[in-house]
């Protein structure tokens, strides 16, 4: 696959060169109303499914090149694309625009005693940009959730998927421009070069956030090497802790989905927590294990049930991603606040509890951007939080935490009306 | 000046250690009520109080070595306490008591169609590095504010101030733990090695948020090194455009407050851009001078009042903070929009406009924290915008953007309350 033209500038030139454009394009975004970004974006959904059949064609030239470079089965499902995926895709984009515009909302307003009256008001945060892996769909999802915010996105995508994102990124800028949105508001890196990403994560004034979409390894460079702020999540380590007081049927019911609905992602359980005095202990772990779960249990878990393996010390910081799950009895909701504080990674922790006081406990105590009481792990996706597509979870501690939607990719700004009001 | 113990620690063992007590100390600030957080500031405050001889006392040792040190007369102003002084940094305290707090706060609230209730709660951000300069009234006044805010707070001040900051942090943990809030919530660096400056700013997982105080060069570091999050502003390069729609006598009123009134605040017009078709653009430029201010023209503003300075291109990239200003004749709104978006820091602009068209366009255009209409720049404050005390001003464009008081210091966490939910 060779370079777009462009791809020969040096890295930071390049960068720079894009944001530039990318800021440019963004004060035109910013005020674009309501409308007018999702008409473009309904318009950009429908050139993507007119485009089905080239990004089919771009799609083969990259799964082609994959399997000759002997790509896993896993890596060549993430990147292949079928009709089905493209409509979804295509869907995706078209929902964007049914969202609620956070921007221009008014989040409070004062009127001072001296007349003045201040306003704070969403806008968007400016550039953003999306690094990501071989998925190719995130070049239409990150698109259009930059752009319902008002912000401009520079998109760098795995190499593998390099002919699918052109080609999705050419129907998607065609759409929105026939929408009225600049061609410069969604740009993506002419380059496969990685020194284009060192360059974009150390592009302070030209991208304003930085989003890594992918594996552990991608945010962990991204967290490491950035210079711009990064909204990302580099580990799920999330436990589900049963109290005592747990009503039985209720915990097996979470704990299963927690762990088995899908175990792939971000939001799974890695780690159970039973309360010594919770009495159905021992059928908890049988019924997690006769899932299909391997278990790894303590000292405790492993006397309780004898048939699991013991876990060792880098159990508790594993994130399996897996049919895994490693369980401790702890002595209570003290032992199980104390083992997240230790081990946990501030994504999703859950409580399964019928007693109020130590579930409330549970929800103070914990330090995570999700706590749960009485519910599955897995709910943790801003779908299911009802604020729509979501661009990432954060674990970080400032600006935005949890599913991050369109509202964490908008900023404010004070805006104050006066009448000649000097301070004197 | 001696070290007090622990300076002998390497510093980036000495700043993760005082961040894992600050840790431990978070968690019992982040769960104290409010009238605990409160009645431990107005036991701080009455500490302060009580311990004014001592604090004055080790005031005079910096005052004597900083006079023989050479220090210029601005910056043992800066240093000097004296009772009155003293006095107003315990009413401070005593004031940051009776705000209100954002802890626990519920952002917004929604039940599920499957009825998983979801709230954003406002939590503390967690262990706050405060980096200072000669004012030794900070240690109490950011102390306050974090600890109001349920942070713990890590504070390194200046090393001329060593002996004040130590007197007061003495007094103020005396008072807290009074009111029992535990003595790692708020600790002084017992270094004034400069390394640990440094090893602040690295200190990813101990220190969740970094806070300078004080000069551009300051900053200026804190900025370049940091790898933990800043909350900052380097410059407050602010603009006042008169359009040609302004009342003449407001336009002078609230230029003449926006420069004059205090030069050195990071509020302080800088640079006066006046609109082509404004009437009575020399008269303005007259009138500011008639203050006492030296004025730096555009050859346009130059023709308009000879007797002016030419400036020249530095000019509109400097932050005087003093009685200079820059003065530009634009081409209407647009060109004021298009000057400020070079030269300005995204601080503090302002329009003073009868046309509330023109003016609802520089509001929405200019992008900077904080957009006046019809107000001095000097209103850039967190005292005048009904937040109290604020910690600073902050120009980046995420988390928190202008005067940054308690909600600031503040993040959230999404709470979920079900009923056995599961995703399935």
């Amino acid at each position: 696959m060779t370079d777009l033209p462009g791809a020969e500038t040096h890295p930071a030139t390049l960068i720079a060169d894009m944001g530039a454009r990318a800021r440019v394009a963004s004060g035109v975004l910013a005020a674009l109303p309501t409308p007018r970004k999702a008409a473009a974006l309904v318009s950009a959904a429908a050139a993507l499914r007119d485009a089905a059949a080239t990004i089919e064609a771009a799609n083969r030239e990259d799964m082609a090149r994959a399997a000759a470079a002997g790509l896993s089965g896993a890596l060549l499902d993430r990147l292949r694309l079928d009709p089905g995926r493209i409509a979804a895709m295509a869907d995706g984009v078209a929902a964007v625009a049914a969202l609620a515009d956070p921007v221009g909302q008014i989040m409070d307003s004062r009127a001072r005693p001296n007349g003045l009256v201040l306003s704070r008001v969403r806008v968007p945060i400016g550039v953003i940009g999306i690094i990501y892996e071989s998925r190719p769909n995130v070049t239409a999802d990150a698109a259009a959730l930059c752009v319902m915010a008002g912000n401009a996105a520079i998109l760098r995508g795995g190499s593998e998927a390099v002919a699918s994102n052109r080609a999705i990124h050419a129907a998607l800028i065609e759409g929105l421009a026939a929408g009225g949105v600049p061609a410069d508001a969604v740009q993506l890196v002419p380059t496969t070069d990685r020194a284009a990403v060192g360059a974009m994560l150390k592009a302070v004034g030209a991208i304003d956030l930085i989003i890594p979409r992918g594996g552990k390894s991608l945010v962990a460079r991204v967290q490491a090497e950035a210079r711009v702020p990064v909204l990302a999540h580099l580990d799920g380590i999330n436990h589900v802790y049963v109290d005592a007081s747990a009503d039985p049927a209720m915990a097996a019911a979470v704990v299963v989905d927690a762990k088995m609905r899908r175990t792939g992602i971000c939001g799974a359980m890695e780690t159970l927590l039973i309360d010594r005095d919770y009495a159905a202990a021992a059928v908890l772990i049988e019924r997690l294990a006769a899932t299909g779960c391997v278990v790894r249990g303590d000292p405790d878990a492993c006397k309780l049930v004898p048939e699991i393996a013991a876990a060792d010390a880098a159990d508790w910081d594993t994130e399996y991603l897996d049919a895994i799950a490693a369980v401790a009895i702890v002595d209570g909701l003290d032992g199980a606040v104390a083992h997240i504080a230790r081990h946990g990674s501030h994504h999703t922790d859950s409580i399964v509890a019928a007693d109020v006081d130590v579930a409330e406990r549970f929800l103070a105590q914990v330090d995570s951007a999700i706590v749960l009481w009485n519910a599955s792990t897995q709910f943790a996706d801003g779908g299911e939080f009802g604020l729509g597509a979501e661009i990432g979870i954060a674990t970080g501690r400032l600006h935005a935490r949890g599913p991050v939607a369109l509202e964490g990719l908008t900023t404010y700004k004070w805006i104050g009306r006066g009448t000649g009001q000097v301070r004197g």
